[in-house]
């Protein structure tokens, strides 16, 4: 290691547990996709997709799965080179966060317990009884209401909205203007008109689990709205009240899930997906992007479309549908010649 | 009643006027749905899709539509179970607000007029000229723009942003980060370039509406974009500029309805539903989510899909497709045997 | 000119090199839709769809394309009345900016670099070494992080979040609520688990780009997600990490872009489009409201529906879905002659 951000790359072989190929003296001192890299970065090559780009790249060193032949650039061959960017990424951009202790610009109250270490930024509001584990960063404009617990390591992003009583696990990440436990959207329609239903639940949020930007999760109406250890959520995605999303599910961004639906556990939901209410979602369940359900989902299951069936039955009717017109012609002429075989046996 | 949130239930009859099947002695201290229930809770049971969860819940009584027969606990009938939980949320959770007053860290103009007992929390923006009424709360980190008006008795939450000229009626319920009176997405094109046309109307919300997360509804380019009175917006929805909602219409979250549409009155839409411009929607239409609106919509009407199209008729087609495959088959089984028939006849 | 925004019309016409018909005395004092237009009103006709309102008006003059005959209200007549617009936006609603300084309820590191005239409100949050130009405002809650730079006569509005290293070009205009910056959406999936790769790479967002509000552009993971000149983005819309979108391109609210997309110069989407996610999106390309692209798309194309295809192949196979029925019924009909047409012949 030659200073904190510049490394030679056969130290890197080392400490990645890579097999080197090629001229290990090369120094680098940054992380940077093919197409942008200099000779002073490393750069990944895992998906065949970018294979032309290796033909111009510049980059002074590669991380790669399988080392790719007649190359002038060395190489670091990992098993699992994601892993292995994961760890390059910490050397190279080594995380950072604010300082402990409360700006001067935050309203806490004096009820609300923080762990020493916690750092709240300016125009953050904690209230009364919240409570706040070690190593906890609130950036700056986040809202605590009253009684929030928030769990050890968590990050909570600028202007993030988190409603009273909401409960977060440890190591949750929750990224910029993502609202946690505004109410859900129920009522009941007397002579056409609605009655708001006061929602009084909570939002629980476990272990791990991450929320994009401007996502919104709704309070349950008495009980929980709860979002399981190690989900994944993008930006945009909507989850309504008495939702459960189960452990380690992931949804892209704009997924917008409909009140009381059960999500099992390792469900991969697109962009934009859709459904509708009080349904059940099955493990491992495939939900392709912009689908919507209507109807529960068995396990392992991939859906598509509106109303959503299994993708490859979707992918077919397609086809098919293309060839609709010809159908018709078809259908056109077996009519035609039926009249005229029976025109020629005289018949009516 | 025993003390502020423990009640007994022949207590609570009296107050719903509902009747009191089993032990009126029973006390409760809360609500909870049938799942999570303890002795001391209240639940709810009219939704027979949770009947199966009658058999295993805990609860110390239940609020019924009908006395559920053979069940070992006390149950209070209620002619509309729903309008008694309405009361009963009041009385287990009585409604709280902030203190009455301006937080020292909110920065309120001089010009601006609010009435004695407003509500205005810390990191708060109130502009020049800008009207509250009397009861109106602002949560810590909202924005009102100079010359807005809110009615009395509003609450508008954590970090929504209300543009400058903006009006609100009455009892208006804007849930965090909503975002009111940003330009419409407005421009000219002159040789494949835009131009912005500055939007210099204004958002109108009547009384007794209430608007999801991080929903936005765009000002006006020079009149109103207006929702009136009643309306129910879910998060996420996105309201361009110029349209007008009419009385009592609900929207779920993710819906978008784009500029100078012209939605009617008790109109419902589904989640991510979407529409080009200039529409019109009648009263009483229902928009299945996901549907995809190209054209206008006759009061009353049920659509679904892309291009939106009467729900039946897209149910229908739907089962169709599935049979697109069958019809190939049957057509080439035709035309073979045409064939066939045509060839024993000497045909060529 | 009679005062500040009151004007003649033979003036106004003068101002925009219109052509004056009728009475050039008339004094207006503002702009407003046809509907809602007082005699002191300007309106505006151009679109047909709005002839109807022309009967009812009570507009004290009218900007026109072509005169309308046999109306008894003065008429300026210019060859591009859009245009002519933005000019009369500018007189009579001339645009305001808060006062430049910085706010005493602001925080701004000492490390930052403000051009003199830059305006920061309340509860702004600016972070070390950012760089701000000239005549750029920063509406109250706004956050930019670390390390970022805004060009000259920029405007971002009121709790956008700008995250750290982003970089923004000139007249760069960003409204309520937008996060740009946050992490993308990349993990990698060990076991069933997901394991975040941290995202290290910025947003880039060249000149006269315009951002919706609650919008949101995600960092690259090690390069830039890139948005080049001229861009419009209406609320709402999700841009993935990775993805470059060509200059003058325009998204309507709600889209969502997926990771290290390619979107072409000039590409117009309809709201709620949504792509999956490696694609290229040709110059020029327009994708119809809804649309769900899973394939390239070459410059020029039109595509809508899912998977989307050719516009005008789905109109016809929409059309040809409704005959399907039929289809199926003449089926029935030919399969029952061609039996009676066997049996007649003493064929099995």
């Amino acid at each position: 290691l030659i200073d904190e951000r510049s490394y030679r790359i056969d130290a890197l072989a080392e400490r990645l547990g890579a097999r080197l190929h090629g001229d290990g003296g090369v120094v680098v001192t940054g992380l940077a996709p093919l197409a942008d890299a200099t000779p002073l970065d490393l750069s990944l090559f895992v998906d065949p997709r970018y294979r032309r780009e290796l033909e111009t790249t510049r980059a002074g060193a590669l991380l790669v799965r399988e080392p790719v032949p007649g190359l002038d650039i060395p190489q670091l061959q990992a098993p699992d080179p994601v892993l292995a960017l994961v760890t390059l990424v910490d050397l190279f951009h080594p995380p950072s966060a604010p300082a402990a202790g409360v700006h001067r610009l935050a309203q806490v109250s004096g009820s609300a317990h923080l762990a020493e270490d916690v750092s709240v930024g300016p125009f953050v509001f904690v209230g009364e009884r919240v409570r706040i584990g070690r190593g906890t960063v609130l950036h700056p404009g986040v809202y605590l209401g009253d009684d929030v617990t928030v769990g050890e390591d968590g990050v909570i992003w600028t202007n993030a909205v988190i409603r009273e009583g909401c409960r977060l696990g440890d190591r949750v990440l929750i990224h910029p203007g993502a609202v946690l436990g505004a109410d859900g959207f129920g009522f009941a329609r007397r002579e056409g008109r609605f009655l708001k239903i006061r929602h009084v639940g909570i939002v629980v949020i476990e272990d791990d689990v991450e929320i994009g930007a401007n996502a919104t999760i709704d309070r349950g109406t008495l009980g929980t709205t709860t979002v399981r250890r190690g989900v994944k959520i993008d930006n945009l995605v909507h989850i309504a009240h008495n939702v459960e999303v189960g452990e380690d599910s992931a949804m892209a961004a704009q997924v917008g899930i409909s009140g009381s639906t059960l999500v099992g556990r390792r469900v991969l939901m697109g962009g934009q997906v859709g459904m509708v209410d009080h349904l059940t979602i099955g493990d491992d369940a495939v939900l392709v992007a912009q689908s919507g359900v209507i109807g529960n989902v068995p396990p392992g299951a991939m859906l598509s479309g509106y109303p959503a069936r299994p993708h490859r039955e979707v992918l077919k009717t397609t086809a098919a549908l293309r060839g609709l017109e010809k159908i018709k012609k078809r259908l056109r002429e077996l009519e035609l010649e039926l009249e005229a075989l029976k025109r020629t046996r005289g018949e009516p």
